[in-house]
């Protein structure tokens, strides 16, 4: 790493009552129960969780072996049948046979965001046929935040299970911020180029050019980004559409791109040189993540004129990409009611050729700044529900501020909730094992298997320690909810006794005579 | 007050931003705008929002003047075409047709919990045709609290917009927690009986009887709750389906209700005696709220034969306690995944003959203990926007311990975004004023007005203040995510003034040629 003065320190060891564990190669956090069960669940963390990994974070990740540069993407590896390295990887990880991650992949039904610069990355796959993903955003500005800051704030989003991470820096050390992510973390990293080419002309968008864009994209490219957004779907003609809205253009690079063609009355050289940057990501196995620059910014622009107009040109350019041999994922809004949530996940599967979406929540409601997390939530579990691929989070300090390692770690346990309540009600094959194995240690009073399976194993415990702090309360068959007189899971057990008595009675009668049973 | 020894303090004063107004004597809160505008928002905080109220806790809150006593429940008076005074208030308060109010309480569909001895609380509606409602549980148990806390907590929900309050205690001192509660509650509160009675047979099922249960019904009646929880619906049949549940019967009034009638292999003495409590509740027009006791209490117990069987039989209740002339709601789950959430909703309304549902989150995992406000908040806002007229909140603290007042907090705004976000899928006539409002304020960086519109105006006032403390950050055209240079907002003000420009152009040009602009 270059610049010695920084100087990062990162959350390291195994999430509470876990432990790393590798299969075939693959890792996953093994939760270890008090009954002698355990329960092998996803795990985005990396080596950061492995005990015995060593970390060093100015040398980074060690890379993994047999990343292949030379036979294109896995887009064009899939359509030729190869099952490549990171296809076998990501099948033993969501537990599905390989064949279906490649043909997910071939269909361009889902992406394998896994540039060649980047092995320090563990495959993964963004799909409506697997699990949903999220992906928290991170990165500094021109007023806040530090490279060791969004380093620390990469692994503890990866540690609650962020499946990707962006680094959506604008302010100073962009390179070198972006440089010490991608060396050290074990996810996809996504960025928005236009970002550093504006730095470059001093924030003014009229003096962007294609040629400023083109190394900007190259150079990130060379560092090892995953996936790009690309907002070349903001053309003129949607411009005059987006005047009447309530909230404008909120997109930054929607507005930078239309800045742009007002200056220059000209097409946006996002969309004039979409091909030859399709042969620049095709070259390192980028994938586009085309943005939705026109994105509703509030309840009263959704779903309107300029979204979907815009998304019918992600649909032409969805088609271009393919052809060149680029995955490409499609970015989608922003704030939109409840029942206009799923016309979104519709149109984008008519216009896109089913491409993987990837939203930004959405918000059901525009009220409730300090907690967009949670109005955000229920959006992206509908969203997710009816097909989306990938949720970004949505941290508390939406429109008010930069988020900071709290709220990084509440974005991202909202979108796991959020991620998994999709993977439930689309019939994921192993998600419900997890709640199973919760509600089981729950009605057990196995206190310490509840907390292990949890999403976030340190605060269920400090929760309940606040009013039960002593360790006997761990075992004890009552919580401090109803106390140990009234603990409705202690009659329940009294109530199967019973029946269970009832029953062997039933039986030793004969089976036929229905016989009164009396118990306390 | 009796006990002289209490000595509760509550919070009193605006919400920042708002005053508290009447119209026609309803009480609202009216956010004053810097632009110039105001807004008036629905206000569930009684007299200690208003500056000008003198709160007297040991004298409790004045009564509203009117109450009626001797002509029967609000179903009976709307069945005969009366337009309540209560009726009047609820129809200014929602911005609706007084006779709407009266047409759909007539009709069972909506019920105004309103006792006859709680005239402190101001009246408030509970149906589908009206914006969804938010319950906040709070009450002690045996290892935890004391009655200032409670009195605390029930001034602090309903300051963040808590419809309704359960007094849940399970401990010591319940009668003079509620008498407290009561007495300054300025919203409808409710209870289940079957807690303060099974606490005079010292915790055991099997010694409760008829009589003890009535008395203890009479009492409260007595006292002024508005709506209690009766779990009558836990019928011998339904017990065994019960059996192989991975959590069995997780509310506590089931499993109370559960072993006593295997105890005494009797049906419930609830079920057996209804039409007489039917009688009771008439007397003092209390409100059903028929318990769902076999509701699931995991993901995988959601929408079984135990839940739905219980559900038939609350339909039958619903039907006698109308013909008794008792307003009726119905309780629901629990713990739902997302695609067997709205087949709830459904089979309540043909089962119950549309009777207000009142449900309890549900979650839509079971995996996220700590996190349990989020889990639920996304399963109420689905099952909101299915028809559920009332939501029961819950907190973080759910399954873990009993909320403090953070948790209360918490757990009430989460519910109003999902009410909120429910109002507007559904499509209630003013919910977006409030979204609109608050987005232009956003979008022309009214800070000020963007913070007093918001849920809770004094975190998203802290979360700005976090990273651009300075007053004049306030006002000023950014805000720390993006930076000065950056912000999207603004270059889109750009582009709509150089869309002014083109359009006068082309006006001035006589309409008919284009021409190019340029504008940086």
């Amino acid at each position: 790493m270059p610049d010695v003065s920084v100087d990062p320190s990162v959350t390291t060891g195994p999430i509470a009552g876990s432990t790393k564990i590798y299969r075939h190669g693959v890792p996953f956090r093994r939760v270890n129960l008090t009954n002698g069960e355990h329960l092998d669940l996803y795990d985005t963390s990396g080596p950061y969780t492995d005990d015995t990994a060593v970390i060093d974070l100015a040398a980074g990740l060690p890379a993994r072996p047999g990343v292949v540069r030379d036979r294109g993407t896995q887009l064009q590896r899939a359509r030729t049948g190869e099952v490549t390295a990171e296809m076998a990887f990501i099948a033993e990880r969501e537990g599905v046979p390989a064949e279906l991650v490649r043909h997910e992949v071939a269909r361009g039904r889902a992406v394998i965001p896994a540039n060649h610069n980047h092995p320090e990355a563990e495959p993964m796959i963004i799909g409506k046929a697997f699990a949903v993903k999220v992906n928290a955003n991170i990165g500094n500005s021109a007023v806040s935040s530090s490279v060791a800051e969004e380093v620390d704030k990469m692994v503890w989003a990866t540690r609650w299970g962020a499946d990707t991470i962006m680094d959506l820096s604008t302010g100073r050390d962009i390179h070198l911020t972006r440089e010490w992510i991608l060396r050290n973390s074990p996810v996809p990293v996504g960025t928005v180029p236009l970002y550093q080419t504006l730095e470059k002309t001093n924030g003014d968008p009229a003096e962007l050019t294609w040629e400023l864009y083109r190394d900007t994209v190259i150079e990130q490219c060379e560092q090892g980004v995953d996936y790009m957004t690309v907002h070349a779907g903001v053309l003129m003609r949607h411009i005059p559409l987006t005047v009447d809205r309530v909230t404008g253009i909120v997109s930054r690079g929607g507005s930078i791109m239309a800045a742009w063609c007002l200056a220059h009355h000209q097409e946006s050289f996002l969309y004039t040189n979409f091909e030859e940057l399709c042969d620049i990501l095709a070259r390192y196995d980028v994938t586009f993540s085309l943005g939705d620059g026109l994105r509703p910014g509030s309840i009263a622009d959704a779903n309107d004129a300029a979204q979907f107009a815009e998304l019918e040109t992600l649909g032409e350019l969805t088609k271009i990409a393919k052809a060149h041999g680029v995955q490409v994922m499609i970015e989608g809004p922003g704030h939109v009611p409840m029942h206009k949530i799923v016309e979104n996940v519709r149109l984008e599967e008519e216009l896109c050729e089913e491409a993987p979406f990837y939203t930004l929540g959405p918000l059901a409601t525009d009220i409730a700044p300090a907690y967009d997390h949670i109005t955000s939530a229920i959006g992206a579990a509908i969203i997710a529900q009816a097909g989306t691929a990938m949720l970004c989070y949505v941290t508390p300090k939406e429109h008010l501020g930069l988020p900071n390692r709290k709220d990084v770690k509440d974005g991202v346990i909202a979108y796991k909730i959020a991620a998994h309540a999709a993977d439930l009600a689309k019939g994921h094959p192993h998600a419900q094992l997890r709640d199973d194995a919760l509600s089981r240690a729950r009605f057990e009073f196995r206190w310490h298997d509840q907390f292990a399976l949890s999403l976030d194993p340190d605060t269920a415990r400090e929760f309940h320690d606040e009013t039960l702090p002593a360790a006997p309360a761990k075992t004890a068959h009552f919580c401090s909810m109803c106390g140990p007189k009234f603990c409705s899971m202690r009659i329940t057990q009294d109530v199967r006794d019973a029946m269970a008595d009832k029953s062997r009675e039933f039986t030793e009668s004969g089976g036929k005579v229905y016989l009164p049973v009396v118990t306390t």
